[in-house]
C-alpha cells in the first residue's frame, strides 16, 4: 500500500491538507477556512472530518504514516498553539490533543516556519544541508533554524522566534502583535512593507499611484506591482525592508552561522525587489569571518503548496523509514 | 596515576595555563605574556616550555588526557586562530599544528566564550541544562551558545558572535575593532562602558570625578569604583551599558531559546552595577512567551581562573572517561 504523510498548515485565513508522499508528490489536498472557526474543537473536527473524506475518496488506499502540524506559535513539545496573533483562537490550544480524538495516528505539531524549514530540507534547496535557516515572509516573519541536520527547538520549543527581535527599540516605534514595539516583522513582513510604504507616503510629497488606495485594501502584491512600473515610492519601500531584513540576517548569522539562509513565502515571489536590497544589506553587514561563506537564497520550494509540503515533511522526518 | 587536563586561555594580554582534574581542582598553573609574542611560532614554542616545565615541577606524575584551548577567534574545526581583534597576530595562525610539533597531545581550540559555556556546564551553575548561553564581558563581548548539552558551532565553527550583532547601524555609530560599526561590543564590554561614560561625559554639564582621567587610563574598575562612590555619570554609564545588553540578550532568546543566560567576567563582578538595569531590560524586552521562563544570572564560576577552568573543561567533556 502507498504510505503518504498527512500535511496540514494552519495559517490565519486558510487551512491546507494534503496526502504527500516520500517524494513530495501530492497524492490528494484540500482546504478550509480557518477564520471561519472561532471555536478550535470545532475547526479540529471540521479538519478531522476533511482528511477522512479525502482519503475516502482516492482511487487506492494509503497508509498514512503520520500527522505534521504547521501552525502559528506550535509548540513541539506539547502540541499546543499558544497566544497565536493572526489565528482566531487565544491563549493555548491543545491541538495534539484535540485531534487525536478524532484520528489515531502520530501527531507532531510546531510552528510554520520550522516545518518550511523542514520542508526545505526534505524536498527543496538544503537538501544535504547540515546548518540553515528558513526566513518565510507572509503576513508576519517567521524563521526556522536548523542545526547539526536538526530544527533548533531551544529549551521551551519556541526557538527561531526572528519575527520578533527588536530592531527599533522603544515605544515611539512600529507597535507590533505581540505587544512590543520595533520588531522585525512591523518592518519586514506583507504589512510591514506596507507600513513603510505609508511612512514613506507620509514623509514624502513624491507622486505615486498608490497615494489613491486605502491601507486595508492594499496588498503586497499591489506595492511590488506598482514597483514593477517603476512607481519611485513603491521601490524604495522594498528598498527600506530589504535592507533591514539584511542587517537583521547578518544577526542571524552571528548567533548561528549558518551555511545557508532561504527566503520563502509571498513577498519574496517579488525575487528582484525584496532580494536584491536584502542580499546587498545581508553582505555589507557580515563579520569579515562568515562573508564568501553563506548564501542567501530563494527557496527551493514552488511557493503556492510549500507550507503545506513542508508540514508533510515534517512527518516524513520523524516517522518516515529512515532513507 | 592522576588524570588531568592541560587548559589554556589565550587573553590579548595574558595566557593562563592550568592542570585540572576531573572536578575542577587546579593541580598547577602559570601565565605568560601573549602580548611579549609579535610570532605565534615563538609563542607556540614558550607555551610549550611553560607546560612541560609545570609538569616536571609536579610533586607526582600525572597523566594529560588532552589540551583544550580557548583563545579569541579560535575555530574548533580548524585548530585555528582567525583574525582576532584583540591578539598580537594577525591573519590564519594554525595553532593546534603549531603546538602539536611541540606536544603530542590531542588538541581543541575554541573561542573563548565557548570555553567558559563548557566551564559553565562542566562545573558551574548550568551544570544540568541542556540549552543555555554564557557572555563573556571582558576587552570585548563573547558568547557561547549550548544548544541540546552541546556547543553550536554552525557550519565554519564561528557561531555564537553575539558581540558583533549590530544594535546601532550606520557609519555614524560607534566604530568596532572588526572594521564595521556599531556592534554591540562597542556599548557592552569593558570598553563599551568607557566609551559610554565618555559619550554622557560629552554630552552633560553634571559633575564627575571621572572627568579627571584621561580615556587610556581609566578602567572599567575605575567607573565601578566611581558608581559605587554614588558618581551619578558613572551610574548612568552602568545603566546604559545594561539596558543595551538586556535588549540584545531577548533576541539571543529569541534566536535559540536558552533555559538560562549567564553572564561572566570581569564586568559582572560589579555585580549590581551591571546585573540591575541589564535584568530589567531583559524582561521588559522578552516576547511573552519566553516570559518567566528564561534565567539571567552571574555565573557560578569564580571568575579569577574561569577562563582557563573553561579550557580545561573542554578537554574533560571531549576527551575524558565519560561519568
Amino acid at each position: 500500500m502507498k504510505k503518504v504523510a498527512l500535511g496540514i498548515d494552519i495559517g490565519g485565513t486558510n487551512t491546507d491538507l494534503a496526502f504527500v508522499d516520500r517524494d513530495g508528490s501530492f497524492i490528494a489536498d484540500d482546504r478550509l477556512s480557518t477564520s471561519s472557526f472561532p471555536q478550535p474543537e470545532v475547526f479540529v473536527a471540521a479538519l478531522a472530518e476533511k482528511a477522512k473524506l479525502m482519503r475516502k475518496n482516492l482511487a487506492e488506499p494509503v497508509e498514512i504514516i503520520g500527522i505534521g502540524i504547521g501552525a502559528p506559535m506550535g509548540n513541539i513539545n506539547k502540541g499546543t498553539i499558544e497566544e497565536p496573533a493572526d489565528l482566531p483562537w487565544k491563549g493555548i490550544t491543545p491541538l495534539a490533543d484535540l485531534l487525536r480524538e478524532h484520528i489515531d495516528l502520530p501527531i507532531l505539531v510546531t510552528n510554520d516556519a520550522n516545518a518550511a524549514a523542514v520542508g526545505e530540507m526534505v524536498y527543496g534547496g538544503a537538501k544535504g544541508m547540515k546548518n540553515f535557516a528558513v526566513i518565510t515572509l507572509g503576513t508576519g516573519l517567521g524563521s526556522g533554524i536548523v542545526v547539526d541536520g536538526k530544527l533548533l527547538y531551544g529549551q521551551d520549543g519556541f526557538a527561531g522566534e526572528v519575527g520578533h527581535t527588536i530592531v527599533r527599540p522603544g515605544r515611539s516605534n512600529r507597535e507590533c502583535g505581540c505587544g512590543r514595539f520595533g520588531c522585525l516583522e512591523t518592518y519586514v513582513s506583507a504589512t510591514g512593507l506596507k507600513r513603510t510604504l505609508f511612512k514613506i507616503m507620509s514623509d514624502s510629497i513624491e507622486d505615486s499611484e498608490l497615494r489613491d488606495m486605502s491601507f486595508n485594501k492594499m496588498t503586497s502584491l499591489d506595492i511590488a506591482d506598482a514597483a514593477e512600473r517603476g512607481d519611485v515610492l513603491a521601490k524604495r519601500a522594498f528598498e527600506h525592508t530589504g535592507e533591514m531584513l539584511g542587517l537583521k540576517l547578518a544577526d542571524l548569522v552571528a548567533h548561528t552561522n549558518p551555511e545557508a539562509i532561504f527566503l520563502f513565502g509571498g513577498l519574496t515571489l517579488a525575487k528582484g525587489l525584496i532580494m536584491e536590497p536584502t542580499v546587498r544589506a545581508f553582505h555589507e553587514n557580515l563579520l569579515s569571518i562568515y562573508r564568501g561563506k553563506v548564501k542567501l537564497l530563494a527557496s527551493g520550494l514552488n511557493s503556492k503548496n510549500s507550507a503545506v509540503l513542508g508540514a508533510a515533511a515534517l512527518a516524513w522526518d520523524q516517522f518516515g523509514d529512515k532513507k
